[in-house]
């Protein structure tokens, strides 16, 4: 098939290098042009311009944008909307909320060109050597792409998942999952830094990822981080977070569902910011108001 | 009535003023003998050992321990058991453990010694002005006491609450709500902190002492705080703890609680005793290795 | 001072009772009928319609809405704008998101009309014998409402907290401890309820209202509920919210705070809405395929 | 090598199962007789006592426990020392909490027979064709069963992690990190479960399964069970747990670690085995008395 991708970070560059490598045509733009020459060294067409992408593409015209959630989304959509006809296609494979998505379908669909949302999991190496892809948007669209998504896949690793929205709902979703594990996995490792024994944390790892419940590939990357430091001393314990942990709290309170292991998760990331907190500072002094406890001072 | 107070730290120092000034007689003995002086210029028979301290009380012979949970309390029963005779009452006054404290019963009943566990609240100034008493024993004995904690206690202030160990249950399960309510304050003071809105934080607790929902001791304490650092700029937020906030947690899960509220109040005590964490490390690691997101390097 | 109240359901009628009772001259509406009369038997003139109210109002008009949050707001104050002229106040006393006050406050001073947003909190019953204010907007406007404020509050229950929106931020927040507080004294007493011990809850209460710690009005609540009901037998352990502890959590997150308490406090809460869980299912389900343990079958 | 099997449940009788297809020689013995009986079948020796087990051994006898955790292993121990002599083996492959498992090593040390805690992880099906196995004692004799540990073991899946208790402490904590990534995706499902979308949950388990950050084999066992019901609507959420994550957040607590989404997630299952809470009707009563919110009658 005959692509154009729009956004060469991490993610976009890996996963034109895998559609060129499964024998697809790939127009690739990126407003930074050091991405631009990396793809055309794989075989890209490069593009210097979104209109020049556009222009390299056969209709009905497939455009896939892996740009930052937010912003930029909606400024690359309002700059393709004048350059692409009915029955064209717009993908987004970013980290896009679901809402903004539907919203941003119902938009693309009054000039009559298709939105497909898509959430793209299985971080920079799933996206060259083969990930795993969420898919919402109208079905018969999905039939045109399912090559592209079988090739670029693992096996068995897409989905159509339904409706406009669904497939960043889903992303959302697995996000959140991926917070509790990751907390999950990390909890455990502070009991053992904490305990008496003296494990081999990189050999822990391993066992724990070679037939055991827990095993996993969040379980093979714990072994791979320990392998490369094995108590992690040359790095800080600050958990960044890039927004979708905290949307699949916020809908979790719109659903009133009770999510409580990736609140906390989501919790902890954003006390690990903070050198010393306020709310400490508060329960300290009031242990000293009615106890007289010591505070510790600053200084 | 007659008391011997043993230990005489700040809580039990303020019962002894509390109790000579209700027209008890007080004899007291400390390890340290500067409170014992103190004790004796407010009225109090100061006593330089255990035994002096006994012989001075009449029979029953009523002794009151305000010591350290811990050891110590067995320390001091193992040494009054071969002063004292049947009939006699042994009050644990402090945050003992309330199977300990059901266990020392048994084992002072055996001698015909009675015990009480007495959970002591209100903090120093509860101690002296008027505090809150939760009474676990016999209620017999309890019934001979009561004029004592009439005195001492503020109006409705005690509670004969049970057979041995609930008095220390109580006290461990107030204490539990104590760390969420403080909690739950400090959360609160946190947002107002990190929000865009410039509010002075004394007044905020002051309004909020008076005629809200929210109105409480603690609340008045959180004015106290604020008033004298009205950002708490001088203090760090540290958070110690001092065992009965886990020992509700744990009461929690052998009783099959959810306790979520208690637990995590605690949790973020331990929390505040670190400046970075291993478990963020952890995280910080796995985000690194699938996302290629930025670690933050120890400095 | 002459007020305009709009809404006369638990709260608007109590003030209305309060401001009555302080010499204040109050017009009163509601769209029920029967409210307005009894409103009016208490000394208000009865308003048939919002028109009708604002026409017997002095200039500069001050007109208190005490209406549910969300839409209705909105409707009322489109139907006030037309009605009101410049210097005129409005009053939003209702929990309404802070963020909503804001845009209100600045479409209202568009009309050159004020707009002050209370919190208002201490219950039915503050409302109608002295509650608890919390005032945002301008402060020369606050500042001609005082003497109102100065009546209807307790002492010291009325803050100045800053501009457009401080005060709501305040009641939300002020909320989120609420919840925070309620659930750790219900965990406290689910803790005594599963004990062996055999506790008489009102008395528990009443001991805890009274010098101890965690005294607070909740306590005291606590204590009246009890009395009634000693083992709450009579009702279900459902506890719906209405709206602000979510968004104390919402705020939380959009602060980068942590308030893993008020936050597991609102879950709870959501949890106890559903005999069964979707959640517990896959638990259930998983622990089925790994270990053979059995699952409850339904029917 | 030559083994002694005591306890033939599901996870006994598979590790037999596996050690005879290895080639190894294996007396098995339950308290019923039908899995001795089986095991026979398999070609185990099959022996009707304790006694009769032992005597079928070479020395150094190896024994290995597969009992419930619990004054069962005690008691098979108690059975076991007077037949065994200096330089025999047991093994206690089981759920034991690993601070029993110290005290027990050093019990069976001083009548010079090595005790080995043996974590075993990978659920019944991992006993039988390939299992993790955490190894805690003397590392000599772990040198001596090593070639046993290869063959019933996945590749890398068994680990010599130190000395006594350390196997079943790896154990633990691995069970708590298992509560935390299952509440984790069960709370995920439970999203889905609530949105308007309709996902068919076998298939987002599958896609979750292949290529994604998630993907595990917990995740695997989700998509088998939606397999089986793709709603989950024959089975009730009701969350039993068997004492390791009770384990391991106790741990956390002697610690000072905080962990709390091991501790929701335990919670929540405690919250599961109640159909209605006692801490729900208190916030119930409470909402009632404050502001009149209508609680829910019971019958």
């Amino acid at each position: 098939m005959n692509i154009g991708m729009i956004g060469l970070g991490k993610m976009g560059f890996n996963l034109v290098s895998n559609m060129l490598r499964h024998g697809h045509q790939v127009a690739a733009y990126d407003v930074n042009s050091e991405p631009r020459h990396k793809a055309a060294e794989l075989g890209a067409i490069a593009a210097d311009t979104i209109e020049e992408l556009v222009s390299k593409l056969p209709s009905p015209k497939i455009v896939w944008m892996m740009v930052p959630a937010g912003g930029i989304v909606d400024d690359v959509i309002a700059t393709l909307i004048p350059m692409l006809t009915q029955g064209d296609i717009v993908i987004d494979g970013g980290n896009s909320h679901y809402k903004q998505s539907v919203a941003r379908g119902e938009k693309l669909e009054q000039h009559g060109i298709h939105y497909m949302d898509v959430g793209t999991s299985g971080g920079t190496e799933g996206a060259a050597q083969g990930g795993c892809f969420m898919i919402g948007g109208k079905e018969e669209v999905f039939k045109l792409l399912e090559p592209l998504f079988r090739d670029i896949a693992v096996e068995q690793g897409y989905l159509y998942a339904g409706k406009s929205g669904s497939g960043h709902f889903l992303k959302m979703v697995h996000n959140g999952i991926e917070y509790g594990m990751m907390q999950s996995i990390a909890e455990g490792f502070e009991l053992l830094d904490k305990s008496d024994y003296e494990f081999d944390y990189e050999s822990v790892a391993r066992v724990w990822s070679n037939g055991s419940v827990i095993r996993s590939w969040l379980m093979d990357l714990t072994q791979n981080a320990f392998a490369k430091d094995p108590r992690l001393e040359g790095i800080r314990g600050v958990m960044q977070s890039s927004g979708e942990g905290k949307w699949t709290v916020e809908t979790a309170l719109d659903l009133q569902a009770s999510a409580p292991v990736i609140a906390m998760s989501l919790f902890m990331r954003y006390r690990s910011l903070e050198s010393d907190t306020f709310h400490g500072k508060v329960v300290a002094a009031l242990r000293n108001e009615f106890g007289g406890h010591q505070v510790e001072k600053k200084g």
